[in-house]
Protein backbone atom coordinates (compact mmCIF):
# COMPACT_ATOMS: atom_id res chain seq x y z
CA UNK A 1 0.00 0.00 0.00
CA UNK A 2 3.09 2.31 -0.21
CA UNK A 3 5.50 3.23 -2.41
CA UNK A 4 9.17 4.98 -1.72
CA UNK A 5 10.28 7.70 -4.27
CA UNK A 6 13.06 9.61 -3.48
CA UNK A 7 12.92 13.43 -2.27
CA UNK A 8 14.72 16.84 -1.44
CA UNK A 9 13.42 17.64 2.05
CA UNK A 10 14.25 21.68 2.74
CA UNK A 11 13.77 22.90 6.59
CA UNK A 12 15.13 26.60 7.29
CA UNK A 13 17.44 26.66 4.08
CA UNK A 14 18.89 23.42 4.46
CA UNK A 15 18.58 20.96 1.73
CA UNK A 16 18.32 17.34 2.41
CA UNK A 17 17.86 14.19 0.06
CA UNK A 18 16.40 10.96 1.07
CA UNK A 19 13.93 8.35 0.42
CA UNK A 20 10.34 9.19 1.44
CA UNK A 21 7.00 6.57 2.01
CA UNK A 22 4.01 7.42 -0.26
CA UNK A 23 0.66 6.07 -0.37
CA UNK A 24 0.07 3.73 -3.22
CA UNK A 25 -2.06 5.51 -6.31
CA UNK A 26 -3.43 2.80 -8.75
CA UNK A 27 -6.22 3.12 -11.20
CA UNK A 28 -8.60 -0.18 -10.54
CA UNK A 29 -11.13 -0.69 -13.62
CA UNK A 30 -14.03 -2.78 -12.38
CA UNK A 31 -15.96 -5.07 -15.04
CA UNK A 32 -19.25 -6.71 -14.59
CA UNK A 33 -19.11 -9.86 -16.84
CA UNK A 34 -16.16 -8.93 -19.05
CA UNK A 35 -17.87 -4.99 -19.54
CA UNK A 36 -16.22 -2.38 -18.19
CA UNK A 37 -18.11 -0.82 -15.28
CA UNK A 38 -16.45 2.21 -13.46
CA UNK A 39 -12.87 3.15 -12.88
CA UNK A 40 -11.49 4.38 -9.59
CA UNK A 41 -8.26 5.48 -8.88
CA UNK A 42 -7.04 3.66 -5.36
CA UNK A 43 -4.84 2.45 -2.87
CA UNK A 44 -4.11 -1.27 -4.06
CA UNK A 45 -4.94 -3.86 -1.67
CA UNK A 46 -8.37 -5.47 -0.70
CA UNK A 47 -10.03 -4.74 -3.93
CA UNK A 48 -12.28 -7.53 -3.74
CA UNK A 49 -13.82 -6.15 -1.14
CA UNK A 50 -13.54 -2.30 -2.79
CA UNK A 51 -15.28 -3.94 -5.67
CA UNK A 52 -18.47 -5.61 -4.01
CA UNK A 53 -18.79 -2.54 -1.51
CA UNK A 54 -19.00 -0.47 -4.85
CA UNK A 55 -21.71 -2.79 -5.48
CA UNK A 56 -23.60 -2.36 -2.59
CA UNK A 57 -23.45 1.28 -2.77
CA UNK A 58 -24.70 1.16 -6.12
CA UNK A 59 -27.78 -1.04 -4.82
CA UNK A 60 -26.66 -3.69 -7.25
CA UNK A 61 -25.84 -6.35 -4.76
CA UNK A 62 -27.51 -7.07 -1.71
CA UNK A 63 -25.96 -10.07 0.10
CA UNK A 64 -23.17 -12.69 -0.57
CA UNK A 65 -24.83 -14.36 -2.84
CA UNK A 66 -25.58 -11.94 -5.76
CA UNK A 67 -21.44 -12.54 -5.98
CA UNK A 68 -20.69 -15.49 -7.96
CA UNK A 69 -17.42 -14.58 -7.84
CA UNK A 70 -14.45 -12.04 -8.21
CA UNK A 71 -11.19 -11.83 -10.08
CA UNK A 72 -7.97 -10.45 -11.52
CA UNK A 73 -8.42 -9.85 -14.95
CA UNK A 74 -4.46 -11.75 -15.63
CA UNK A 75 -3.23 -13.05 -18.62
CA UNK A 76 -2.31 -11.96 -21.91
CA UNK A 77 -0.58 -8.24 -21.63
CA UNK A 78 1.81 -7.82 -23.76
CA UNK A 79 4.80 -9.76 -21.07
CA UNK A 80 2.40 -11.38 -19.70
CA UNK A 81 2.27 -10.12 -16.60
CA UNK A 82 -0.38 -9.81 -14.21
CA UNK A 83 -1.16 -5.86 -13.52
CA UNK A 84 -3.53 -6.48 -10.70
CA UNK A 85 -5.77 -3.06 -12.09
CA UNK A 86 -8.45 -4.91 -13.43
CA UNK A 87 -11.30 -6.75 -12.04
CA UNK A 88 -14.14 -8.87 -13.01
CA UNK A 89 -17.12 -9.49 -11.50
CA UNK A 90 -19.64 -12.36 -12.13
CA UNK A 91 -23.26 -11.77 -11.07
CA UNK A 92 -25.55 -14.77 -9.75
CA UNK A 93 -28.16 -14.69 -12.46
CA UNK A 94 -30.96 -12.76 -11.87
CA UNK A 95 -28.66 -10.20 -10.11
CA UNK A 96 -29.20 -6.66 -12.57
CA UNK A 97 -25.98 -4.42 -12.52
CA UNK A 98 -26.20 -0.96 -11.71
CA UNK A 99 -27.22 1.20 -13.41
CA UNK A 100 -24.61 4.00 -14.86
CA UNK A 101 -25.75 6.97 -12.74
CA UNK A 102 -25.12 9.47 -15.89
CA UNK A 103 -27.38 7.31 -18.18
CA UNK A 104 -29.67 7.23 -15.45
CA UNK A 105 -29.47 10.77 -14.95
CA UNK A 106 -29.61 11.31 -19.06
CA UNK A 107 -33.58 9.62 -18.73
CA UNK A 108 -34.41 11.70 -15.60
CA UNK A 109 -33.70 14.69 -16.56
CA UNK A 110 -33.98 15.29 -20.40
CA UNK A 111 -36.34 18.09 -19.71
CA UNK A 112 -35.36 21.13 -17.69
CA UNK A 113 -38.26 20.88 -16.01
CA UNK A 114 -37.45 19.40 -12.55
CA UNK A 115 -33.61 19.54 -13.15
CA UNK A 116 -33.00 20.40 -9.08
CA UNK A 117 -34.72 17.59 -8.17
CA UNK A 118 -33.73 15.17 -10.88
CA UNK A 119 -30.39 15.80 -10.28
CA UNK A 120 -30.41 15.03 -6.54
CA UNK A 121 -32.07 11.90 -7.49
CA UNK A 122 -29.80 11.22 -9.74
CA UNK A 123 -27.29 10.92 -7.23
CA UNK A 124 -29.25 9.30 -4.55
CA UNK A 125 -29.22 5.54 -4.49
CA UNK A 126 -32.32 3.95 -3.25
CA UNK A 127 -32.09 2.22 -0.10
CA UNK A 128 -31.79 -1.49 0.15
CA UNK A 129 -32.73 -1.68 4.02
CA UNK A 130 -34.09 1.11 5.88
CA UNK A 131 -31.82 2.42 8.69
CA UNK A 132 -32.79 0.16 12.34
CA UNK A 133 -33.71 1.70 15.38
CA UNK A 134 -31.30 0.09 17.48
CA UNK A 135 -32.28 -1.78 20.85
CA UNK A 136 -29.17 -0.73 22.57
CA UNK A 137 -28.59 2.87 22.32
CA UNK A 138 -24.41 4.01 21.52
CA UNK A 139 -23.10 5.42 24.86
CA UNK A 140 -21.31 8.58 23.82
CA UNK A 141 -18.48 8.08 25.87
CA UNK A 142 -17.37 4.54 24.10
CA UNK A 143 -18.01 6.78 20.48
CA UNK A 144 -15.72 9.30 21.64
CA UNK A 145 -12.46 6.68 22.03
CA UNK A 146 -13.36 5.25 18.65
CA UNK A 147 -11.08 7.75 16.81
CA UNK A 148 -8.11 6.81 18.79
CA UNK A 149 -8.73 3.06 17.88
CA UNK A 150 -9.26 3.87 14.61
CA UNK A 151 -5.79 5.90 14.69
CA UNK A 152 -4.36 2.95 16.78
CA UNK A 153 -5.07 -0.14 14.68
CA UNK A 154 -4.08 2.16 11.13
CA UNK A 155 -0.88 0.72 10.36
CA UNK A 156 -0.03 2.96 7.63
CA UNK A 157 -1.58 6.57 8.18
CA UNK A 158 1.45 7.60 10.06
CA UNK A 159 4.10 6.99 7.92
CA UNK A 160 2.78 8.36 4.57
CA UNK A 161 0.29 10.96 5.53
CA UNK A 162 -1.74 10.35 2.75
CA UNK A 163 -4.05 7.73 3.73
CA UNK A 164 -7.67 7.51 4.71
CA UNK A 165 -9.04 5.45 6.86
CA UNK A 166 -12.80 3.63 7.75
CA UNK A 167 -13.38 1.85 10.52
CA UNK A 168 -16.68 -0.44 11.69
CA UNK A 169 -17.05 -0.65 15.01
CA UNK A 170 -19.62 -2.83 17.15
CA UNK A 171 -22.21 -0.31 19.64
CA UNK A 172 -19.55 -1.20 22.39
CA UNK A 173 -16.55 -0.39 20.74
CA UNK A 174 -14.92 -3.31 19.40
CA UNK A 175 -13.19 -2.98 15.73
CA UNK A 176 -14.81 -5.46 13.45
CA UNK A 177 -13.22 -4.09 10.26
CA UNK A 178 -10.29 -1.45 9.21
CA UNK A 179 -9.93 -0.62 5.69
CA UNK A 180 -7.41 2.33 4.07
CA UNK A 181 -7.29 4.11 1.15
CA UNK A 182 -6.05 7.17 -0.96
CA UNK A 183 -10.09 8.29 -1.40
CA UNK A 184 -12.45 7.82 1.32
CA UNK A 185 -14.80 6.37 -0.23
CA UNK A 186 -13.17 3.87 -1.66
CA UNK A 187 -12.23 2.89 2.25
CA UNK A 188 -15.88 3.14 2.99
CA UNK A 189 -16.49 0.84 -0.06
CA UNK A 190 -13.69 -1.77 0.95
CA UNK A 191 -15.79 -2.25 4.71
CA UNK A 192 -18.90 -2.86 3.07
CA UNK A 193 -17.74 -5.00 0.52
CA UNK A 194 -15.74 -7.12 3.67
CA UNK A 195 -19.18 -7.14 5.16
CA UNK A 196 -20.92 -8.34 2.20
CA UNK A 197 -18.28 -10.86 1.57
CA UNK A 198 -18.90 -11.87 5.20
CA UNK A 199 -22.45 -11.99 5.05
CA UNK A 200 -23.02 -9.47 7.81
CA UNK A 201 -24.96 -7.32 5.64
CA UNK A 202 -27.18 -5.33 6.73
CA UNK A 203 -24.82 -3.74 9.00
CA UNK A 204 -27.03 -2.91 11.94
CA UNK A 205 -25.75 -2.14 15.59
CA UNK A 206 -22.27 -0.89 14.06
CA UNK A 207 -20.50 2.68 14.04
CA UNK A 208 -18.89 3.57 11.10
CA UNK A 209 -15.81 5.93 11.68
CA UNK A 210 -13.78 7.53 9.57
CA UNK A 211 -11.14 9.80 9.21
CA UNK A 212 -11.92 13.21 7.17
CA UNK A 213 -14.81 14.94 7.02
CA UNK A 214 -18.88 13.62 6.18
CA UNK A 215 -19.83 14.19 2.70
CA UNK A 216 -23.14 13.31 0.98
CA UNK A 217 -21.75 10.28 -0.92
CA UNK A 218 -20.15 8.60 2.26
CA UNK A 219 -23.66 8.97 4.01
CA UNK A 220 -25.30 7.12 1.15
CA UNK A 221 -23.04 4.21 1.40
CA UNK A 222 -23.74 4.32 5.34
CA UNK A 223 -27.22 4.19 4.10
CA UNK A 224 -27.18 1.49 1.58
CA UNK A 225 -25.09 -0.88 4.13
CA UNK A 226 -27.77 -0.14 6.79
CA UNK A 227 -25.14 0.94 9.15
CA UNK A 228 -26.94 3.40 11.64
CA UNK A 229 -24.51 5.63 13.30
CA UNK A 230 -21.50 7.40 11.11
CA UNK A 231 -18.67 9.32 12.95
CA UNK A 232 -16.42 11.65 11.07
CA UNK A 233 -13.13 13.23 12.79
CA UNK A 234 -13.74 16.24 10.63
CA UNK A 235 -17.10 18.41 9.30
CA UNK A 236 -19.81 17.21 7.68
CA UNK A 237 -21.41 18.97 4.30
CA UNK A 238 -24.90 20.47 4.63
CA UNK A 239 -26.25 17.44 2.24
CA UNK A 240 -24.63 15.08 4.46
CA UNK A 241 -26.46 16.64 7.61
CA UNK A 242 -29.75 16.78 5.61
CA UNK A 243 -29.44 13.27 3.76
CA UNK A 244 -28.59 11.24 7.40
CA UNK A 245 -32.10 13.29 9.01
CA UNK A 246 -34.18 12.15 6.24
CA UNK A 247 -33.00 8.83 6.73
CA UNK A 248 -32.66 8.23 10.06
CA UNK A 249 -28.96 8.10 10.19
CA UNK A 250 -27.03 9.11 13.31
CA UNK A 251 -24.66 11.69 11.79
CA UNK A 252 -21.89 13.29 14.25
CA UNK A 253 -19.02 15.01 13.41
CA UNK A 254 -16.05 16.78 14.73
CA UNK A 255 -15.34 13.92 17.05
CA UNK A 256 -12.36 14.71 18.45
CA UNK A 257 -10.75 14.69 21.99
CA UNK A 258 -13.70 14.76 24.72
CA UNK A 259 -16.23 16.41 22.25
CA UNK A 260 -18.45 15.95 19.15
CA UNK A 261 -20.92 17.65 17.36
CA UNK A 262 -24.23 15.55 16.82
CA UNK A 263 -26.06 16.67 13.54
CA UNK A 264 -28.35 13.79 13.20
CA UNK A 265 -30.31 11.21 15.12
CA UNK A 266 -29.28 12.26 18.24
CA UNK A 267 -31.97 9.72 19.82
CA UNK A 268 -29.36 6.71 19.40
CA UNK A 269 -26.91 8.55 22.08
CA UNK A 270 -29.55 8.95 24.41
CA UNK A 271 -30.05 12.69 23.34
CA UNK A 272 -32.83 14.97 21.93
CA UNK A 273 -32.06 16.17 18.44
CA UNK A 274 -31.93 20.10 18.88
CA UNK B 1 -21.24 28.89 0.46
CA UNK B 2 -22.14 27.93 3.86
CA UNK B 3 -25.19 26.45 5.75
CA UNK B 4 -26.72 26.50 9.25
CA UNK B 5 -28.00 23.47 10.80
CA UNK B 6 -29.17 23.20 14.84
CA UNK B 7 -26.39 20.73 16.56
CA UNK B 8 -25.74 19.26 19.67
CA UNK B 9 -22.65 19.77 20.96
CA UNK B 10 -21.15 17.28 23.70
CA UNK B 11 -17.94 18.07 25.25
CA UNK B 12 -16.66 16.39 28.41
CA UNK B 13 -20.06 14.66 29.35
CA UNK B 14 -21.72 19.05 28.57
CA UNK B 15 -24.80 19.03 26.15
CA UNK B 16 -25.03 22.40 24.34
CA UNK B 17 -27.58 22.98 21.62
CA UNK B 18 -26.66 25.36 18.85
CA UNK B 19 -26.14 26.61 15.42
CA UNK B 20 -23.63 25.49 13.32
CA UNK B 21 -22.12 26.75 10.27
CA UNK B 22 -21.53 23.85 7.66
CA UNK B 23 -19.89 24.02 4.08
CA UNK B 24 -22.88 23.78 1.65
CA UNK B 25 -22.41 20.97 -0.98
CA UNK B 26 -25.31 20.29 -3.46
CA UNK B 27 -25.37 18.03 -7.08
CA UNK B 28 -24.04 20.56 -10.02
CA UNK B 29 -25.31 18.86 -13.81
CA UNK B 30 -23.40 20.07 -16.04
CA UNK B 31 -24.41 19.58 -19.58
CA UNK B 32 -23.04 20.14 -23.51
CA UNK B 33 -25.82 21.75 -25.65
CA UNK B 34 -28.41 20.09 -23.60
CA UNK B 35 -26.96 17.25 -23.37
CA UNK B 36 -26.18 16.06 -19.81
CA UNK B 37 -22.44 15.29 -19.45
CA UNK B 38 -21.54 14.84 -15.58
CA UNK B 39 -22.54 15.38 -12.04
CA UNK B 40 -20.45 16.43 -9.62
CA UNK B 41 -21.36 17.59 -5.98
CA UNK B 42 -19.82 20.86 -5.60
CA UNK B 43 -19.92 24.05 -2.94
CA UNK B 44 -22.07 26.42 -5.34
CA UNK B 45 -20.73 29.53 -6.58
CA UNK B 46 -18.02 30.14 -8.95
CA UNK B 47 -20.01 27.48 -11.08
CA UNK B 48 -19.73 28.68 -14.48
CA UNK B 49 -15.63 29.04 -13.50
CA UNK B 50 -16.31 25.13 -12.34
CA UNK B 51 -17.45 24.18 -15.67
CA UNK B 52 -15.11 25.76 -17.74
CA UNK B 53 -11.98 24.53 -15.82
CA UNK B 54 -13.87 20.75 -15.67
CA UNK B 55 -13.76 20.84 -19.40
CA UNK B 56 -10.08 22.21 -19.65
CA UNK B 57 -9.45 19.22 -17.55
CA UNK B 58 -10.78 16.95 -20.19
CA UNK B 59 -8.87 18.49 -22.97
CA UNK B 60 -12.47 19.59 -24.68
CA UNK B 61 -11.76 23.32 -24.36
CA UNK B 62 -8.15 25.65 -24.64
CA UNK B 63 -9.27 29.09 -25.00
CA UNK B 64 -11.97 31.42 -24.08
CA UNK B 65 -13.65 31.36 -27.51
CA UNK B 66 -14.03 27.78 -27.47
CA UNK B 67 -16.91 28.60 -24.88
CA UNK B 68 -19.97 30.32 -26.41
CA UNK B 69 -22.05 31.02 -23.52
CA UNK B 70 -22.56 29.04 -20.31
CA UNK B 71 -25.78 29.31 -18.55
CA UNK B 72 -28.23 28.16 -15.80
CA UNK B 73 -30.88 25.87 -16.87
CA UNK B 74 -33.57 28.27 -15.38
CA UNK B 75 -37.00 27.67 -16.01
CA UNK B 76 -39.79 25.59 -16.03
CA UNK B 77 -39.12 23.52 -12.35
CA UNK B 78 -42.42 22.31 -11.16
CA UNK B 79 -42.74 25.76 -9.04
CA UNK B 80 -41.01 28.07 -12.03
CA UNK B 81 -37.92 28.57 -9.45
CA UNK B 82 -34.12 28.12 -10.91
CA UNK B 83 -32.30 25.83 -8.35
CA UNK B 84 -28.86 27.04 -9.97
CA UNK B 85 -27.78 23.12 -9.97
CA UNK B 86 -28.25 22.40 -13.62
CA UNK B 87 -25.90 24.06 -16.33
CA UNK B 88 -25.64 24.62 -19.53
CA UNK B 89 -22.44 25.28 -21.95
CA UNK B 90 -22.54 26.48 -25.13
CA UNK B 91 -19.11 24.96 -27.38
CA UNK B 92 -18.05 27.38 -30.58
CA UNK B 93 -18.88 25.24 -33.27
CA UNK B 94 -15.89 22.63 -34.35
CA UNK B 95 -14.91 22.60 -30.66
CA UNK B 96 -15.51 18.79 -29.93
CA UNK B 97 -17.15 17.51 -26.41
CA UNK B 98 -14.94 15.45 -24.66
CA UNK B 99 -15.05 11.72 -24.51
CA UNK B 100 -16.64 10.36 -21.89
CA UNK B 101 -13.55 8.63 -20.30
CA UNK B 102 -15.59 5.38 -19.34
CA UNK B 103 -16.60 4.99 -23.12
CA UNK B 104 -13.07 5.88 -23.98
CA UNK B 105 -12.04 2.87 -21.45
CA UNK B 106 -14.89 0.86 -23.62
CA UNK B 107 -12.91 1.13 -26.67
CA UNK B 108 -9.14 1.00 -25.08
CA UNK B 109 -9.51 -1.84 -23.02
CA UNK B 110 -11.92 -4.40 -24.98
CA UNK B 111 -9.19 -6.87 -24.99
CA UNK B 112 -7.63 -7.73 -20.81
CA UNK B 113 -4.38 -8.14 -23.21
CA UNK B 114 -3.37 -4.29 -22.63
CA UNK B 115 -5.58 -3.39 -19.49
CA UNK B 116 -3.44 -2.37 -16.99
CA UNK B 117 -1.61 0.21 -19.38
CA UNK B 118 -4.74 0.64 -21.41
CA UNK B 119 -6.27 1.43 -18.07
CA UNK B 120 -3.85 4.28 -16.86
CA UNK B 121 -4.09 5.70 -20.28
CA UNK B 122 -7.74 5.48 -20.04
CA UNK B 123 -7.61 8.29 -17.12
CA UNK B 124 -5.29 10.16 -18.31
CA UNK B 125 -5.90 13.13 -20.73
CA UNK B 126 -3.81 14.83 -23.46
CA UNK B 127 -1.81 17.48 -22.55
CA UNK B 128 -2.61 20.62 -24.58
CA UNK B 129 0.67 22.47 -23.49
CA UNK B 130 3.82 20.85 -22.33
CA UNK B 131 4.88 22.08 -19.20
CA UNK B 132 7.00 25.28 -19.68
CA UNK B 133 10.78 25.40 -18.02
CA UNK B 134 10.28 28.84 -16.25
CA UNK B 135 13.17 31.46 -17.47
CA UNK B 136 13.28 32.73 -13.93
CA UNK B 137 13.32 30.06 -10.98
CA UNK B 138 11.18 29.87 -8.27
CA UNK B 139 12.43 30.72 -4.87
CA UNK B 140 11.52 28.53 -2.06
CA UNK B 141 11.99 31.51 0.27
CA UNK B 142 8.36 32.72 -1.49
CA UNK B 143 6.84 29.51 -2.49
CA UNK B 144 7.55 28.98 1.62
CA UNK B 145 4.84 31.64 2.07
CA UNK B 146 1.73 30.59 0.06
CA UNK B 147 -0.01 28.08 2.70
CA UNK B 148 -0.05 31.34 5.25
CA UNK B 149 -1.18 33.33 2.00
CA UNK B 150 -3.66 31.27 0.70
CA UNK B 151 -5.14 30.61 4.46
CA UNK B 152 -5.30 34.36 5.41
CA UNK B 153 -7.67 34.87 1.74
CA UNK B 154 -9.53 32.40 2.87
CA UNK B 155 -13.10 33.41 4.14
CA UNK B 156 -14.65 30.42 5.03
CA UNK B 157 -12.37 27.62 5.83
CA UNK B 158 -12.12 28.75 9.63
CA UNK B 159 -15.62 28.65 9.86
CA UNK B 160 -16.46 25.48 8.68
CA UNK B 161 -13.22 23.50 8.47
CA UNK B 162 -15.02 21.72 5.48
CA UNK B 163 -13.81 23.46 2.35
CA UNK B 164 -10.74 22.70 0.35
CA UNK B 165 -9.18 25.72 -0.77
CA UNK B 166 -6.92 26.25 -4.12
CA UNK B 167 -4.79 29.40 -4.92
CA UNK B 168 -2.79 30.62 -8.00
CA UNK B 169 0.23 32.47 -7.38
CA UNK B 170 2.57 34.31 -9.55
CA UNK B 171 6.17 33.50 -8.85
CA UNK B 172 6.72 36.04 -6.68
CA UNK B 173 3.97 35.55 -4.72
CA UNK B 174 0.83 37.48 -5.43
CA UNK B 175 -2.41 35.70 -5.28
CA UNK B 176 -3.97 35.83 -8.06
CA UNK B 177 -6.74 33.56 -7.95
CA UNK B 178 -8.39 31.87 -4.92
CA UNK B 179 -11.28 28.99 -5.12
CA UNK B 180 -12.87 27.10 -2.55
CA UNK B 181 -14.93 23.98 -2.28
CA UNK B 182 -16.09 20.92 -0.69
CA UNK B 183 -14.09 18.81 -3.34
CA UNK B 184 -10.45 19.47 -3.99
CA UNK B 185 -10.87 18.68 -7.67
CA UNK B 186 -13.47 21.18 -7.80
CA UNK B 187 -11.47 23.79 -6.11
CA UNK B 188 -9.01 23.29 -8.67
CA UNK B 189 -11.10 23.17 -11.93
CA UNK B 190 -12.88 26.65 -10.43
CA UNK B 191 -9.19 28.09 -10.99
CA UNK B 192 -8.41 26.94 -13.99
CA UNK B 193 -11.77 27.68 -15.41
CA UNK B 194 -11.13 31.40 -13.88
CA UNK B 195 -8.17 31.75 -15.63
CA UNK B 196 -10.06 30.35 -19.29
CA UNK B 197 -12.25 32.98 -18.77
CA UNK B 198 -9.74 35.25 -18.06
CA UNK B 199 -8.25 34.30 -21.27
CA UNK B 200 -4.81 33.32 -19.24
CA UNK B 201 -4.09 29.72 -20.54
CA UNK B 202 -1.57 28.37 -20.50
CA UNK B 203 -0.52 29.21 -16.58
CA UNK B 204 3.07 29.50 -17.31
CA UNK B 205 4.60 31.30 -14.88
CA UNK B 206 2.20 30.25 -11.69
CA UNK B 207 2.01 28.13 -9.08
CA UNK B 208 -1.06 26.39 -7.79
CA UNK B 209 -0.91 25.72 -3.99
CA UNK B 210 -3.52 23.36 -2.28
CA UNK B 211 -4.81 23.08 0.82
CA UNK B 212 -4.64 19.49 1.08
CA UNK B 213 -3.22 15.96 -0.57
CA UNK B 214 -2.26 16.14 -3.95
CA UNK B 215 -3.52 13.26 -5.90
CA UNK B 216 -3.00 11.83 -9.63
CA UNK B 217 -6.55 13.67 -10.50
CA UNK B 218 -4.42 16.81 -9.50
CA UNK B 219 -1.52 17.06 -11.17
CA UNK B 220 -3.23 16.14 -14.52
CA UNK B 221 -5.44 19.53 -14.12
CA UNK B 222 -2.24 21.37 -13.65
CA UNK B 223 -0.56 19.50 -16.60
CA UNK B 224 -3.75 20.29 -18.64
CA UNK B 225 -3.56 23.95 -17.45
CA UNK B 226 0.09 24.61 -18.25
CA UNK B 227 1.06 25.05 -14.68
CA UNK B 228 4.35 24.51 -14.37
CA UNK B 229 4.67 24.25 -10.52
CA UNK B 230 2.02 22.51 -7.38
CA UNK B 231 2.91 22.84 -3.86
CA UNK B 232 -0.09 20.63 -1.72
CA UNK B 233 0.12 20.95 2.34
CA UNK B 234 -0.03 17.65 2.63
CA UNK B 235 1.12 14.16 1.13
CA UNK B 236 1.41 13.23 -2.59
CA UNK B 237 0.34 9.99 -4.01
CA UNK B 238 2.42 7.65 -5.48
CA UNK B 239 0.88 8.36 -8.82
CA UNK B 240 0.93 11.71 -8.61
CA UNK B 241 4.76 12.23 -8.08
CA UNK B 242 5.19 9.71 -11.17
CA UNK B 243 3.11 11.44 -13.54
CA UNK B 244 4.67 14.95 -12.16
CA UNK B 245 7.87 13.44 -13.14
CA UNK B 246 6.81 12.61 -16.47
CA UNK B 247 4.79 15.77 -17.44
CA UNK B 248 8.31 17.88 -16.26
CA UNK B 249 5.99 19.69 -13.36
CA UNK B 250 7.64 20.57 -10.19
CA UNK B 251 5.92 18.77 -7.46
CA UNK B 252 6.07 20.25 -3.89
CA UNK B 253 4.19 18.26 -0.95
CA UNK B 254 4.13 18.70 2.80
CA UNK B 255 5.04 22.54 2.14
CA UNK B 256 4.02 23.47 6.07
CA UNK B 257 6.17 26.20 8.44
CA UNK B 258 9.61 26.17 7.26
CA UNK B 259 10.16 22.76 5.34
CA UNK B 260 8.90 21.46 2.25
CA UNK B 261 9.42 18.12 0.02
CA UNK B 262 10.35 18.27 -3.36
CA UNK B 263 9.49 15.16 -5.45
CA UNK B 264 9.55 16.40 -9.19
CA UNK B 265 10.98 19.40 -11.29
CA UNK B 266 13.57 20.36 -8.74
CA UNK B 267 15.64 22.50 -11.12
CA UNK B 268 12.58 25.23 -10.91
CA UNK B 269 13.46 25.57 -7.37
CA UNK B 270 17.58 25.93 -8.57
CA UNK B 271 18.02 22.36 -7.04
CA UNK B 272 19.37 19.05 -8.80
CA UNK B 273 16.41 16.38 -8.23
CA UNK B 274 17.03 13.64 -6.07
Amino acid sequence: MTSRRPVINLRDGTRRARPDTLVTEEPLEIRLGGRPLTITMRTPGDDFDLAAGFLVSEGAVRRTGDLLGIRYCAGATNDGANTYNVLDVALAPGTAPPENSLQRNFYTTSSCGVCGKASLDAVRTVATWPVRDEPAPLDPAVLIELPDRLRAAQRIFDRTGGLHAAGLFSLDGELLCLREDVGRHNAVDKVVGWALREDRLPLSATVLVVSGRASFELVQKAVMAGIPVLAAVSAPSSLAVDLAAESGLTLVGFLRGTSMNVYAGAHRLGLVQA
